[in-house]
C-alpha cells in the first residue's frame, strides 16, 4: 500500500466517534463563525482563547473578570459582552488578552475533538496558511466540521474540501472516505462563487434575517490571514 | 410563506432525531444494497419483508421456519441462505413467499424511520417511480441515507438527490437544508457517469473486493422496476 497520509473529512460532530483516534491532527471548522472569529482574533493579537462548551462554565470565568464572549443560534447570549462575529474581534482592547469563547456549533467541536494528538482551527479566513502548514507536517489529517446543530452544513463542507483538495495536489496524501470525496467535489462546484452557492445556504439564510450580512462576506473571505491557532493545555494560542 | 411542500435529505441515520417528527413519508435509501434487493424482490413477486435489526431476531425467525436473509460488512452470516445481493431474490422459489431480512444499514434505517406516519423504500432501481408517485401525494417527504457503518456514503445521497431535483422541478416542493443542497449538486454532477464517479468511492471499492461487482452494476442501474416498497404493521409490502 501506499504511504501517503490521509486527508478525510467528518460531516458533522455527531460523526466524530466513528473517525477518532486515528488521525495526529483534526482540523476544526465553523467558518459561520466561530472558527473565522478565532481566526480574526488572532490576526489582531489576542494572547489566548479558551474555548467552553456550556454557558454555566463562560459565566464562572465571567466571575473570575475573564473577557467572556458566547454565542447561541447567532445572537449574543444576554449578559455576554461579545459572540462570535469577527468583527468585535478587532478591537484594541483586546490586544494581548486571554478571552473565553462558547459558541452554538464551534467551541463544542473543538471540545469534542480535544482528544486528539494536535487540534488546529481552520475557516476560509487561514485556508491556504493552514494547508501549506498540514502539508508540511505530513501527518494524517480529519477534518471536522462543526455543523450547524448537529446538522451538515455547506460552508464548512467546502472550508474541508479545499484543505483536501490542496493536499491531495502534492500528491503526498490521499483520500479514502465518501465525505472526503463530496467534500471535494462540492468545492469544486462552489469556488467560482461561493457566496452565490451559499446564498441558497440554510444557514447563511439565517444569519441574513439577523442583520449579518457583513459578517457573512468577511467570513467567506479566503485568505485574509496566515495565524494558525492551535490548542494547546486547554487553550487557543497561535502557532 | 409558500405552501409548497419540502423535500429534504437525512445523510446518515445518526442525523435523523434532528428531522424526525416534522415529515409525512420517510424514504429510506441504502442503494449498495438492501433497498435495492428489496425493490427486486418485490420485482420478482415476493409477497413481504420483514426488517428486523439483529442477528438475535433473525435466527429467531428462522427457527419458526421463515426464509431469513442476513447480511453483515458486505457478506452472508453463516448459518443463513442469502443476503442482500439483488440477485438471490431472483428466484422462483421466492415468489409470494414472506421473508425476513438483517442487514448492516439499511434494515436498521427501516426500523429507524419506523416512527414516521409512511415509510417507503428508495433506491435507483426504482427512483422514477418514486418520486412521481411522492410528487402525487403532496406530502413532506425525507430521504433517509442509510450510509455506510453511520458514515455518509455517495450512492445514497446521490439517489436521494434524484428524488429531490425531481420534485423540485414540479414547483410543488422546495428544500430547504444545507444536506439536500448537497445531495442535489452532488447528483447532478454524477449523473451522466454516476458508475464512474462512484470508482472512487469507498463502499464501492469495499464490495468490489468481494467480487460484487455485478451486484454494482445492478444497483446503480437507474429504473428498472416501478415497484414500491411500503411498510405496513411492521412488514414491507408493494404499494
Amino acid at each position: 500500500m501506499s504511504s501517503r497520509k490521509r486527508v478525510e473529512v467528518c460531516l458533522t460532530p455527531g460523526e466524530y466517534e466513528y473517525y477518532k483516534g486515528e488521525y495526529d491532527i483534526v482540523v476544526v471548522i465553523d467558518v459561520l463563525r466561530a472558527t473565522s472569529a478565532i481566526c480574526t482574533a488572532f490576526d489582531y493579537g489576542i494572547r489566548s482563547i479558551i474555548p467552553v462548551s456550556s454557558i454555566e462554565k463562560a459565566k464562572s470565568y465571567k466571575e473570575k473578570g475573564f473577557l467572556v464572549g458566547a454565542e447561541r443560534k447567532g445572537q449574543i447570549v444576554e449578559g455576554f459582552d461579545f459572540g462570535n462575529s469577527p468583527y468585535s474581534y478587532m478591537k484594541e482592547e483586546f490586544k494581548g488578552k486571554d478571552v473565553v469563547l462558547s459558541t452554538t456549533n464551534g467551541t463544542r467541536a473543538i471540545n469534542i475533538a480535544s482528544d486528539a494528538p494536535t487540534v488546529v482551527i481552520g475557516a476560509l479566513l487561514n485556508v491556504d496558511a493552514l494547508s501549506q502548514w498540514l502539508i508540511e507536517q505530513d501527518k494524517n489529517v480529519l477534518c471536522l466540521c462543526s455543523g450547524w446543530q448537529d446538522k451538515f452544513n455547506l460552508e464548512d463542507t467546502i472550508c474541508a474540501g479545499v484543505i483536501c483538495d490542496t493536499l491531495i495536489r502534492t500528491g503526498k496524501f490521499t483520500s479514502e472516505e465518501d465525505s472526503s470525496i463530496a467534500a471535494k467535489y462540492l468545492y469544486l462546484s462552489a469556488w467560482d462563487n461561493p457566496l452565490g452557492y451559499l446564498k441558497s445556504s440554510s444557514h447563511r439564510r439565517r444569519l441574513k434575517n439577523l442583520n449579518l450580512n457583513e459578517d457573512i462576506k468577511y467570513c467567506l473571505t479566503p485568505n485574509k490571514t496566515d495565524v494558525i491557532p492551535i490548542l494547546k493545555d486547554g487553550k487557543l494560542v497561535k502557532l
